[in-house]
């Protein structure tokens, strides 16, 4: 009986540097390359199981059995790896999410990028860790930059070989995110919906790509020289440019809540007390503060206290992925 | 003794396609047309007198004696008028401003158009009410749309003389506006500064005057077939990318306050409901109800409901400016 099993970890990572819009929405080619932190908090294990004994494909997340749809979704994720394995057959996935429920955090980087690097180890393929990000980025744009570690960037590329992660930088230095999980109950705009309309429709959306590439290479510049203020100020304002495409939109739209606003305002006043703290914000109303790991502690217990009812996560930097040797559930 | 005396009333007027940055600076051509609503509920009165008897410009607002600074302002304003009239006399300047107190709301379009008025008046000057328009401007932009009533553009223009106003339509087919004055304590950045602050440093406001353009080329022909629903989406779009302009600058600023953006919710959850609602918003916090006349008391009410801290204001629409025949203080 042929069974191939392979065992990963991935953590997720935030964008300083915002993916936003697709140039090829089957190939998951962005419009702009981007450019993260991967951490150290959140992260997906995720144990792939190909064997002849079972009759179809099957994903369990979190103890649960997943439906269909979810299910056909992996499916198509493992072709991939299936077709370069040459190899058919059905596969059991288990997942487990170490993500806090209700926080209102996506977890789809985390998750492709795990399942992408057990498949590799279940399949035992030849593919570089670069080449490996060119399979999860399939899965989930984001994917993409949660195969390394530190600031990664996404070069956008032109096709599926070469739209891909580069390690940037370890961030070893001291380099920390406190995430502000703002549990509301608005009705959210799927992201994939959100880009889509942003492109149709927004005004200001042509000008975004050229924006984000000029974003990306005052980033680049401010890693190598480990400016934290620097690299603070230019995700700020690329968070916000990105936010504002979609205010243009028509009709408009945006995920800014009320607490976002106060959030962002708690982050400036907090730079105003003099503590180095930038906030970005993704397609949801979370906020994320970049700061020194020196500092998060101290800005973490400020966001507790402005926000009682929001879930306060700290993170350090995280590495990218890793084989597991065994499953610790 | 000579003396000339003029007395005027003039309304405020809320922009539907905004007036977002200055191509000159001095005599205050705009970047973009723009177009607005006069409104009845919101309006001042000035009264001035040029006479031999005085010895200097003097300025009472709502019966305070304002300080040099306020009355230099006005002593440059009159200067336009005592230039057309060959006269060079002292003038006392009286205005009451009747816009709630603690309302946020700006009354510098009024003030300037009634005081063009006044000036008009007194010295008999053979001015017609677009050539009026144009010394408006040179006191507040948004003063230029408040010589005339119901919907009004300003065309940019390129010079003094023909950056003026044009009466579009009287709005007398049951146009209202409901007003949320959001009372909050918030540090507000002066609209003349945000404009500069984004003209410079925003890479989304060169779309801008274009866009702008093309939503007065689309409202104008909406406001021709009476179609309100049509004017309010144009309107709210207009708005979300002035505000857009803002969110893309660097360092981002924004106007939007939680609670702005807890009144778009209610807009947009009246809309739900049925209402023909649509929201603007200008350089403050302050949300705007375009609205048929025969809904707004309703409207109004659910802004009372949501809002028991704000103050709420429902007005038709506005007429032109108006001579006094008395003073009625």
């Amino acid at each position: 009986m042929t069974t191939y099993q392979g065992m990963a970890r991935a953590h997720t990572n935030i964008a300083l540097i915002k993916y936003w819009g697709k140039a090829d929405s089957e190939l998951f080619i962005p419009m702009n390359s981007s450019l993260s932190l991967t951490l150290d908090a959140l992260y997906t294990d995720t144990k792939v199981c190909f064997s002849e004994e079972l009759k179809q494909d099957s994903f369990c997340l979190n103890g649960e059995e997943q439906a269909e749809g979810a299910v056909a979704k992996i499916s198509r994720f493992l072709d991939f790896f299936r077709n370069l394995a040459q190899l058919d057959l059905p596969c059991r996935v288990e997942s487990v999410n170490h993500v806090p429920t209700g926080a209102g955090l996506a977890s789809s980087a985390s998750a492709f990028a795990a399942l992408a690097a057990a498949c590799r180890q279940a399949l035992t393929l030849d593919l570089t860790d670069q080449e490996l990000s060119t399979y999860a980025r399939r899965g989930s744009g984001s994917a993409t930059r949660s195969i390394f570690p530190g600031f990664v960037k996404w070069e956008k590329g032109d096709r599926h070989e070469n739209s891909r992660a580069v390690p940037l930088d370890p961030a070893d230095w001291g380099v920390a995110m406190v995430i502000l999980a703002l549990n509301t109950q608005h009705k959210k705009i799927p992201s994939r919906q959100g880009m889509a309309h942003t492109i149709e429709t927004s005004a200001f959306y042509p000008a975004w790509p050229r924006l984000a590439e000029k974003h990306l290479k005052e980033i680049e510049a401010a890693i190598q020289r480990r400016d934290l203020k620097a690299i603070g100020q230019i995700a700020e304002a690329n968070a916000m440019a990105m936010h504002a495409t979609m205010l243009a939109s028509n009709p408009p739209f945006t995920y800014f809540e009320p607490a976002s606003l106060e959030a962002m305002d708690q982050v400036r006043s907090l730079r105003d007390q003099g503590y180095t703290a930038y906030f970005t914000m993704d397609a949801g109303p979370n906020i994320k503060v970049l700061c020194p790991a020196s500092e998060s502690q101290e800005i973490a217990q400020a966001m507790e206290e402005a926000f009682p009812e929001a879930k306060v996560i700290t993170s350090q930097v995280g590495p990218g992925i890793q084989t597991l040797d065994h499953w610790p559930y």
